[in-house]
């Protein structure tokens, strides 16, 4: 991928999250990364997704952090976003967005439990919710240790070398949802679907908090008919 | 009606399907069958609704479940499909989604219970939830054994002959929706009808959930203004 | 107004009301009485309203209930309008609906109350449900009763000559609303503004049921800036 | 800025206000004062906002409220709106609204928490109810005195001479939100903001009633991210 083609599905990727609705304003963003290049993509800060050109999408070295191509300031997300992909090698975007329903449960620090095969479609996992951060993690580089934070909330759920990919989603405690996948649209359709999720738990919650959970068999045969070796859904 | 015919009545009720915003991504599917044809046709696994060809549908022997006609793999569910259309001669169509409220109600394993004259106006007794699958339903036979769930739901709802007219929807527990009816376009209609009912139950049980019931006369009274021979709602 | 006249209002009532997303598929209907002509016209029974067309609304005698112009059916709900338009000589259009929220109400058997100023614009007591009706009154003469009910319920508020306008809607129980004024068009607001309560009314019960209700020199404040002597909101 | 120019922007502030989906029918209103000229420009009270025209427009003085230009009736809210412009100088826009989430919490009476960094970018602090008006309050000079109780709870939140800015939005008891800014603009983007904001602080209190707030730190670094002298997100 040149660095052309790297801003031009930067653009492309903010121009779909737009259209799914779930971000309001200026908030919300979404970075594509290329590994051979060792640079990312990202939305300027605060400019309004109606008048974004691919010309607007800063470039930022993986390794250093600073920005090599664009006249605009990065999202102010964007040390967050590098966290994610200096620790997970195969992820290749990244999604923040403030979506109703799952910043609704980040507010609430309540993880999006596992109560259907819609979720295990998606997640074999609970989506979990970030510990608080200290004082200083946010008075000192806040954005980075958002990064950090969440990095650590995906290893404390034991999935080892591939655990980005079972959990795939984690709500920053008092903030919102960040998703993740093996390119930018991955990571979006991931959003779309963790917002559905969401609404969902968010019902079940109301109408009976004690349901008893999906039976553990079922959650992993719905997870592995969409993922791995033995996946049979879709087209081969 | 022929091969073609039977193909292009189940791209056109998919394509309904799809209008009715109930399904999500390249979430659920419907089905419709010619018993004269002894098959049904069905949407292909995995392809999302914007981009369906009438061609794409697939075609399985009612008898065998193996594919009569198409290139692409049938939707996974399509076991479920067939042991509906299996039990109940009547049937000529069949609807899976997970539409948001339904699917709350299935993954709290709650019925929607029959707390109105618009749900007596569709269906004459509560929509139930399925038992949960044992582990050896769900690893072999996973589809098929869904559906042998439903019909064993339908039947315990003690209808006789008539029960899936009767019952119309069933909620797999931790899973969604099913609905049925004479063709493929009865069965979106009663998708839509459950969906919204399922609105209104949920708001019903976070507003009163001991309300009372409606009198059982007054249930008969709307389910036989439009069912059966002495109906009078509509044109003649 | 010329017959011809009478049913043309009817036919735009009609289309209004499916485009204020109030009715899904055929559910629902709004008719229009003409006092001197002593006729009303109505939609016909199970349309839908994508297909409405003037020459299909049906006429029928506020006398005797017999149908004077029109081929098809009249909606099933037409002597529950009747027995509304006998009862109350001011009334020129009657709407009933099962907008979502307003027929969550009704299930539930909960009147929406007086909580704020925007009620207060447009209703001075909170909406109240009927009482069940009987087997009798469901069996014999079913939609003819409701109205009976309705009319009863209005009268137990208590408002004098005045009753139907201060009241302005009813929820019959387990069954959805039903709302009224000098014209169609005027029903028609009013089942619009009966939902957007609703929604509110649904949203303070589950945040908290407990909340203390307007003083009441508030809504009265509020009514009289809207109806009656001394109104002085909109223009002269 | 000349009285046509006023005219014009209070035009279409109100054109954008009815875009937003915060207003149903008649209700609400948005109007923009220019300090240099001692006037305000407000919508007509009653009037749909798809007919409305720029030349409707009704220009006001702040220090006598009077109506200085314009053929038709002001807002009725128009004395609450002068009343806030004459406690803040700084304000240059006002909106009211009844928008339906907001509106829940006026008539809960019921604060919108600061639960989380999205309100914290826009409202350093809860968003307060006022208290209940007097009878005398509510029967003469209604409308002044709303604005009247409105200063009054912006005033008790102790920001000193910037506390209209650290509040930005007050909910009138049993009523519904008001919200101020800079301009008309930023007034609405601040009423669009609230409703988000009332929409996450209902479901976390069906969710989670005694979640924990986020911590001082988190929501000081997030106010400060977008507002004041150490701001840097967005474009310098």
């Amino acid at each position: 991928m040149t660095r052309r083609e790297l801003r031009e599905a930067a653009f492309e990727a903010n121009r779909k999250l737009a259209g799914t609705g779930l971000v309001l304003g200026t908030f919300g963003n979404v970075s594509t990364a290329d590994r051979a290049l060792g640079e990312m993509a990202i939305k300027p800060s605060g400019v309004p997704y109606d008048t974004l050109e691919a010309a607007q999408m800063v470039v930022v070295s993986l390794d250093t952090g600073t920005v090599i191509d664009g006249s605009l300031r990065p999202s102010s997300d964007t040390p967050t976003h590098r966290e994610l992909y200096r620790a997970f090698p195969a992820i290749g975007g990244v999604v923040h967005t403030h979506s109703e329903y799952a910043t609704a449960f980040a507010q609430a620090r309540l993880p999006i439990r596992c109560m259907g095969t819609t979720h295990a479609d998606y997640f074999c996992v609970d989506v979990p919710v970030t510990r608080s951060m200290t004082r200083d993690e946010v008075e000192t580089d806040y954005e980075r240790n958002t990064g950090v934070v969440i990095v650590e909330t995906i290893r404390a759920c034991g999935h080892g070398g591939h655990d980005h990919d079972a959990v795939g989603a984690v709500l920053v405690a008092n903030h919102g949802p960040f998703t993740w996948g093996a390119d930018a649209i991955a990571a979006i359709e991931r959003a779309q679907v963790l917002e559905y999720l969401a609404r969902l738990e968010w019902r079940v919650r109301t109408l009976a908090p004690d349901a008893p959970r999906p039976d553990g068999f079922l959650v992993d045969k719905h997870f592995r008919r969409k993922h791995g070796p033995s996946a049979y859904y879709g087209q081969k």
